[in-house]
Formats: C-alpha cells, structure tokens, sequence
C-alpha cells in the first residue's frame, strides 16, 4: 500500500531534505526509521527538496510498503526512532497514484523575521533578526505584485528541463506579536510550485523595500527583466520554513 | 565602574550558567568575551545559577571594569562575539553595592509544556511534551497550596548552610495559543528565591495531580512532610526559563 505522511522538522542541522551520500539530511533519517521498523530498505519521495536548513511543519512524504499492521503503530514507531529534529505529524493511507510531488497544487511557505534591535537567542533557530526600520507598507506593496502567473527567473533557477513561470496565489507581510525587545514578522507565500531560493530571494528582495533603498514599483521592473542579478540578496534559510502542501481533494 | 546587564541564553548546550573547568558554560562565554573587549578577565556575577539546559531571557549578571567608552558599545561589542545562544539584551550602570543575587528580590521562572498528541520538532528545545489528557483546574488548585512562606524541603535542596525556608508570590498556570495539533501550557512562578531543582520537582509534582494520580490536596500533605521522597519526579531542564528578577527599585 501507499502511505502518506504529513512531516516536520528542526532543520539547523540537516543539509536539507533530499538523500546526500556524504552529509545528513531528513530523507536519510526516515529512510533509516523505517527500514528499522519494516526491515527492508523503503524509499520515500517528498512534496518539496527543502534546501539545508530550512524547516517544515507541513512536509508531505510517501512511501510503498507492505506493512501489516495499524498505521498509527507505524507512526508511533518512527516518532520513537527519529531524532528530536523530525517528527511524524500524520500518517494515512493514501491511493497507489498519489505522488506527494507531482499531485501538490498549493504549496505554503512562511518566513519569519524577528525585528528587534537586539538579536534573541531563543529565537535564532526560526527566524532572521533584523534591526534596521522596516516600512511594511512598502513590503507589502512591493509583495503583491508578485501575485499572478509570472516568470520568475529573476528570482530563483528552475529545476533541468522546466521553465521558470509560476503562479503565486498569496504573498502577505503580518506584524505578529511582541516578544522580548521587538516583534514577529512573517510573510506568507503560497504558490503551485517554487524555483530554488525563490522564498529567500524575494524576501532578500522585499527588504530591500523595507529599509528603503528599493521603491515598491522597482520589484516589477526586476520581475519583468527575468534577470538573477538584480534580485535578493537571498536570507538564511533558517527563516524559512515550509508550513503546508495541498492537493485536490 | 559597576555594570548591570540583562542576558538571554538557549541553555540547550551548555552545563549550566556557573563557570565549570571542563564543560561549557554561559558564564564561561560572557566572560571571555569581555576579555576579549576590554583585555583584562572581568569576573561576573549572576542572579541565579540556572542547571544545564535551563534557558533564561531575564538573567541578571553584573561586573565591575574599567571601560572608558559608552556602555552601548560594549553592549553590541559583546553580541557580535557570543555565540548565537547568547545575547546581552540590555546594560546600564548600577551602584557599585549592587549585588545581582543578594540584592534580588524576585525572581520569575516559567515552565512551558507542549500539549499534543504528538511531539514538534519545532517545539522540543524549549519544551516538555506532554500527551496525556491533564486535569489543569486540579494543577492550579494543588499550584495555590505552594503561595505563601513555607519550608519546600520536599521540593529541592538549599545551597549549604541556608535553609529550605522561601516565599512564593505566585504560582499560576495558563493556556496559551493553540500551536500545530497541540496547545502551549505554561506554569509561572515567581518566589523571592529557589532551591535546587525547585521549579522542575514542583512541576513534576503538578504533572502526577494533572495525570489523576495525585489528588490537589495531597501537595500540601507533600509539601508539610518535608521529605524529598515524596515530590517530583522533576521535570527536564529543557521547558525551563528564568523570565525576569526583580530589584527594590
């Protein structure tokens, strides 16, 4: 049978999702759980190949085996085995046809930005501290004229073989609430699929805007020209982080 | 001159707050780096003496030094040396009596408890995950026994040579925001100072009422008998966080 399984993961210390013969990364560590559990090696395919550490609330896995007994015991199961880092949120069964990549028609990211005029250690691991004046307003004028179908080639590099257009259904700034010295700030992107860095190099791009050296109207003029020169920088990943996946019901 | 800062620290890596010859400390950090800045070592010294793991956003330490320069400086100076698990939130200069422990007159620490069915990767370093149903009406009933002077030999152990004999101002525990699957639940208590593992063994404590299998009562026939037989088991350091100290002002 086929399983579905909704994932999440701490990934400061991980090179990313996706299988690396050299260094550690999220796919290596359920493979290694459920090989443990099953005793045959499983491969599982993910929704996204998040990029070394970047984090997920809202992965999508699945994965064929022959397992015999209740799902929930197999999810207990690899709850026990992970490391703190990962977790199994939900597991169901789901049909043989399903590919949690090429079935996903939304997917939601979130970055986070800890605006205080000192940095937090208790929120370094989730977010980008950032000091500087923002003018959110801007940000947000800026951010929706990424909304629509656009080429986005100047914001991040398609895997071989596909082209950069993307539709990006909802790209939103809120001010969240205060903490310590400052506040949360996140924004919200949600799109069918994503470029690589494409998060990052547009809030790299957006705060550019906020700090005032980029007016809103100038990130069309950057959509438009398709050129990775003049986008982002791109932040750290460790702001990013993937919320959720969703598929035709 | 004397120097009063405010410190916040991710305990998660290092063996405690006191300085330690063979094992990483906050302490340890701090003080190298203001060696670093001002060249000579600086001996500081803290409100409270947080156990391995335990974070804090509101510790107290205080130095003397012969700095020239404004304290704003020497603030961001030792921010761009520590570690991202540390931060100086704050610095002024206080009266050269000023005693950062002796001088304390509350001192505030939270537990907080991830309530859910299953454990977040996200939420495991400042945590205890908790899945059993709880009973938080029967843990606040048993939370308000603790209010008020009592000898809390049961709950932990005096430095050498002080009593067990201490203050609590408050005891409260609140439900916080819904978060994944789950809920934050978090115990405040603020007392004029603590024993050894105090918080953690009183939540423990608490936990057993919130499981059934102690009764609200019961706390108090725990906290009379003096006996440290009888309370706990203590919590994990991780869920800990020294909030704020307060001085006569």
């Amino acid at each position: 049978m086929r399983v579905k399984a909704r994932v999440a993961y701490d990934g400061t210390g991980y090179s990313g999702f996706q299988w690396q013969s050299n260094a550690p990364t999220i796919q290596a560590e359920l493979e290694r759980a459920l090989q443990h559990l099953i005793g045959t090696f499983t491969r599982i395919v993910a929704a996204g190949r998040t990029d070394a550490g970047v984090h997920a609330e809202g992965q999508i896995i699945a994965f064929d085996t022959e397992w015999r007994h209740p799902l929930p015991a197999l999810m207990r199961g690899m709850n026990a085995l992970l490391p703190t880092q990962i977790a199994v949120l939900e597991m169901t069964q789901a049909p043989d046809s399903f590919h949690p990549r090429f079935d996903a028609r939304r997917r939601w990211y979130r970055y986070t930005i800890y605006h205080a005029p000192v940095r937090h250690p208790l929120a370094a691991r989730v977010s980008l501290h950032v000091h500087r004046a923002l003018d959110v307003p801007a940000m947000q004028q800026a951010a929706s004229v990424l909304v629509g179908q656009h080429d986005f080639k100047s914001f991040g590099s398609p895997p071989q073989g596909e082209n950069s257009v993307r539709e990006v259904f909802r790209a939103e700034w809120t001010e969240g609430a205060t903490w310590g010295a400052g506040r949360w700030l996140y924004f919200d992107i949600e799109a069918n699929a994503f470029l690589r860095r494409m998060v990052r190099m547009i809030v790299g791009t957006l705060l550019r805007v906020g700090y005032g050296g980029l007016s809103p109207e100038s990130v069309r003029d950057i959509l438009e020209a398709r050129d990775r020169q003049l986008a982002g920088p791109a932040v750290s990943p460790h702001g990013l982080s993937l919320r959720a996946v969703a598929y035709e019901s």
